[in-house]
């Protein structure tokens, strides 16, 4: 009997130590390496690759390593008899709040040029606005954009909302539905998507949103890589409709080679870090779940999958 | 009558806009460009280059661009009749807030990495670590150390501080006095000078100090360049005593081309702009004093020349 980690892009030390901390006896194998397909009865998947999930015969359960789970749901190779369950962790508000408050800061603060600058040994001073006078707008405003816009509003910045439904967030500016759209956006120079992907939202940060904003704005994507066209950004970034884009998600994660978005000085990717499930606090959850799978018992935050949820 | 605009690194367009604003009849020359240095009055300055401030026999009044003014008192080119006033703003606070932040989150958040992985096309996430788990060490609880100090404890960081004295700052841990010190050190792990510059300070982010820090540590300097040695920062990065350095304040500005610290990617480095005076809402009271100065008037925040502050 073993748990396997298939996380094909990540360094898996720190999970490995602290599940054998959680657990000494557990047998802990780190994709590709495994001894006997056979015996794997447990996955923990992030951005698992295509024919791997179905070369385990005897594979109970899957748990995603965070909070999302479409990625399994969407795997046509993962049998419909397979459990699938995710991690729950009260740190990934904490990190978003974190990590779009980083962004918007280097942004305002115009931090990146100050790194290129230094490549170049070049001391160029620049001005920068105050944060009163910096106008972000987030969109979608549930478990994770409330918090992000919280957290900006008290650090001083101008923050408004937009929403499908009406919704009230102290000190910021809410604006709701299709109607209120272009006015959100009018009153927006950084625009953070932190919407749920659904058939409405896909594509949502396309050309004629980025003409609608207080231009030149900036987009800051921490949702999911389909909300965006990515050809209309760079279309916008060279037509000077857009001054920049902080990206955190791709449509295609690792994102290609040759993809145009690197290299790009207006452009800056991190690798989908913005909230990540922390191994110290994570891994118990994980070790519960897996006794559970190999015992037959119901598995603790278990997706439903007629639900999608 | 003219009032001269002395910055030689930075662009004053905003300024001389800003203050024609404030009136649209003054008489404004932006150094080196002087038509008659017999015609300057008045003269603002901002790292104002050696043997200059004695070009001008009727300077009435020298006005520094920020708060600090040991640049102006340093100067003894400037005669003793020259008065010496400040700007006073209330944004230098808020301004220091968000850049210490955004410098802690940089580091936290290893920022800087993706952005020199982007220049490779390089997609490789990194593990970070909570903001519960981050130990920032302040030195200096003034008027801006304080602030700083309670906004990292707000956003999660667990936070202490140093001072000469002892001071209560809510939900942060305070060391004070020599004998506390080095408990104060053992305890951090991004150590952030927000010190005056006195004959006790200066050198204080000595290999001493560094290797007394919770290792490897960062430091944050956004106090004054000689808190800082120099070569005992490249010696202590070059040994892992530290992991890197950012630092917007150097013993010489601007920092000169062949320095040592440029293009090394553990050390960050900003032009001095973490509190910056801005024009809006700072040219009225530099017209003013103009006027003052014109008419013989007392000037407003006039330094005493004999206490230095």
């Amino acid at each position: 009997m073993s748990l396997l980690l298939i996380a094909p892009d990540r360094d898996m030390s720190d999970w490995e130590q602290a599940l054998q901390k959680s657990d000494p006896n557990l047998d802990i194998e780190i994709w590709p390496d495994v001894e006997d397909p056979k015996r794997v009865q447990f996955a923990v998947c992030w951005n698992h690759p295509k024919n791997v999930l179905n070369q385990y015969p005897n594979l109970q359960a899957v748990s995603s390593l965070g909070a999302g789970v479409d990625h399994l749901l969407a795997d046509e190779e993962l049998p419909e008899s397979t459990d699938i369950c995710r991690v729950v962790s009260p740190s990934l508000v904490q990190q978003m709040k974190e990590y779009v408050l980083a962004a918007v800061l280097n942004i305002q603060r115009n931090i990146v040029h100050y790194i290129h600058q230094n490549e170049q040994g070049r001391w160029q001073p620049h001005n920068h606005q105050l944060s009163g006078e910096v106008k972000v707008g987030i969109m979608g405003l549930g478990e994770l954009g409330r918090p992000v816009a919280q957290q900006l509003a008290n650090i001083g910045y101008h923050v408004s909302g937009w929403s499908r439904s009406t919704k009230d967030v102290e000190n910021i500016t809410t604006y709701a539905g299709t109607e209120e759209f272009e006015t959100f956006l009018h009153n927006t120079q950084m625009l953070v998507c932190l919407l749920p992907l659904t058939q409405e939202t896909e594509g949502v940060l396309n050309l004629e949103t980025f003409k609608a904003l207080n231009n030149p704005a900036w987009i800051i994507n921490v949702g999911r890589g389909e909300h965006l066209i990515d050809e209309d950004l760079i279309y916008a970034l060279d037509s000077d409709i857009l001054q920049g884009a902080w990206l955190d998600v791709f449509s295609e994660e690792p994102l290609p080679d040759k993809h145009a978005f690197w290299n790009r000085p207006n452009i800056i990717i991190t690798p989908h870090i913005a909230s990540i499930t922390q191994p110290s606090g994570s891994a118990d959850q994980i070790v519960e779940n897996y006794k559970r799978a190999l015992s037959g018992m119901e598995l603790n935050y278990k997706v439903d999958r007629n639900k999608g949820y």
